[in-house]
């Protein structure tokens, strides 16, 4: 616990990263009074056109994020591939939340697995491998059908391949490049479920309702509240949830993604990815919830009192895809159905373009 | 009714007027994908640091409006004291949506009640006085109490006077500079209400619900929905609000105030007020509707499908003037309670500064 006063309004936000989540962000923060400014190396990303001030620099120029950093009140970030350079840069001139403990750690696969194993925090079985040799030796371990993930640098399934057996090892390890990676079974689950959390600058921690996920391609396609999940499923996820958040000194939103696993009968939640900062499978939030997964985390960014996390809808998220997004025009025309077009120019395959939400009265 | 396409994703929105009108407008814009610029004369316009381009010039700068306007796919403005004459600059450059003539007529009290009269939709008697003579020769067919207003630039109560008897008539001539008026008999109203409706460039016309709005010092208090009355009443104001936008070739959001009279047993609306824009009162579509009255506006002028305007549960907007926003902290503390502040500087009395919306479920 820290006391704190809260940022008032007209505070600058400093936000790396310019995505859609950074234009979520950038809005949520305009509707509590906070300017923002916000840091990109695409001159297009879709955060600049909401912002109050734009720095077009690449990630690791030193210099500019010094001056991006200056005279903002907090810094943060909204992708976790943000090098740690950046974040030691900035540190020097404005509070960075939720820090870079949680980068160091979700940037490395190997390092985020044993974050969640000195939690006392399942996962799906796994072996670091740095080599062929490590591969070949090591598959039995985890036993096949598996999946070979680089370490770093991995989303939306980039930097992943399938291992379904022994003689498929070379091709794998070739196919990510021969670069440090984990090699994890295959699980079997029941249904991926995530949990939105948002911890406060004085340690309150308040969570969104379960998530239901249903990913096509390594890609998130559909995110629906309420996941069909037993109670005691959700209250595990928040306890989950709770440690993680507690163990990083966690300062703002945070997704954690399980795979729930049915075994004789029994539930148990695998953690298969935490992301530290606002994620797609609570975009629902926008337009179900009291107050969504951004204005949350620029509340606790912020230090100001968190927002209600209650729902008043159910909820189903469809990601548009790529080419997708030319369906815009019938999508807005459909009830109960909430639009939101990222504004990237160009749909490339597998990218990101647009969102919508169906609402329906909560059961 | 006309044929066209819609604007795609990535077209020019250009907003005459930069408060928060202006900047809700501009965020729904973004939520569409659509690009905003911003034209005021103000540079610290709460909608200056959300658009994508701003200019800060005078209304009356006509080389101004026509850069601002050329390039632009659709114009529209934000408050209907915008010069007659930027719209006719800005016409040359770009569709205008609303239009000039709803400006036109709501910029003049009388022309106002001499359209709504043409179009045989009730009001409160009125006299037009454009001398104390006038003034003191036709107070008796108003029958005071009455209300002394000007025609011009009026809002929030600015330019209005009360005249209790008749020895109050030269006061209220000096009170309001001796400028062209209206005197108006008081109505001792049931209720104060007012219906946000919205028109697309097709013609196709919806309606938020009715909403019950609180004045004090004549400025906007609260507004809730539902409000408290029949149907019936529920169905004329959606009658009046469809004969006035079809009569006006309207495309966009419009807001109309009505006092609810009752007289004998039986309910009579009168138009109190007619506001060309999106409308404080319809501040609670934001977080109750589907769809809000800023991206309705949006989708109106951008020839898009209109959104759904449904509500998914009950609202109470409460206002925060002047210094009240100093209260946020606590206000960003209630459940259910969405909060949006406007980044406006200096809280000068009677400017408003922000709002909330407490959400309950739908009765």
């Amino acid at each position: 616990m820290t006391t704190h006063e809260p940022l008032p309004p007209g505070s600058t936000i400093a936000i790396l990263g310019g995505g859609q989540l950074g234009r979520m962000l950038a809005v949520a923060a305009a509707r509590l009074g906070l300017r923002t400014r916000v840091l990109s190396d695409r001159p297009d990303d879709p955060a600049f056109t909401v912002a109050a001030e734009t720095y077009h620099h690449a990630f690791d120029d030193d210099a500019a994020i010094a001056r991006f950093a200056t005279g903002a009140d907090v810094v943060t970030y909204e992708f976790e591939n943000v090098p740690l350079s950046a974040i030691d840069v900035a540190l020097k001139h404005a509070p960075v939340h939720p820090g870079r403990r949680p980068l160091a750690i979700t940037q490395d696969r190997l390092a985020e697995r044993k974050f969640l194993h000195d939690c006392d925090i399942p996962v799906a079985p796994y072996v670091a491998v740095d080599s062929l040799q490590d591969l070949a030796q090591h598959a039995s371990k985890v036993a096949l059908p598996a999946i070979l993930k680089t370490r770093r640098f991995g989303y939306d399934g980039k930097g992943q391949t399938s291992v379904n057996d022994a003689a498929d090892l070379p091709a794998a390890w070739a196919a990510i490049a021969a670069q440090p990676a984990i090699l994890e079974r295959r699980i079997n689950f029941e249904r991926e479920l995530s949990i939105i959390a948002v911890r406060g600058l004085d340690g309150a921690t308040v969570f969104y309702d379960l998530t239901e996920n249903h990913h096509a391609d390594h890609v998130l396609r559909t995110s629906t509240v309420p996941a069909r999940a037993p109670d005691s499923v959700e209250r595990a996820a928040r306890r989950i949830a709770e440690r993680i958040v507690a163990e990083l000194d966690y300062v703002g939103t945070i997704a954690i993604e399980f795979f729930l696993v049915n075994k004789w009968g029994e539930n148990t939640l695998l953690v298969n990815e935490i992301a530290p900062r606002v994620h797609n499978s609570g975009h629902w939030t926008l337009d179900a919830a009291h107050v969504d997964q951004f204005e949350n985390h620029v509340r606790a960014i912020a230090g100001w009192p968190l927002g209600d996390t209650a729902r008043h809808s159910n909820a189903v998220m469809t990601n548009l895809i790529g080419e997708e997004v030319q369906t815009w025009q019938r999508l807005a025309d459909k009830p109960a159905t909430c639009l939101h077009i990222y504004g990237k120019r160009t749909a490339r395959p597998g990218r990101k373009m647009a969102h919508v939400t169906t609402l329906s009265p909560m059961t």
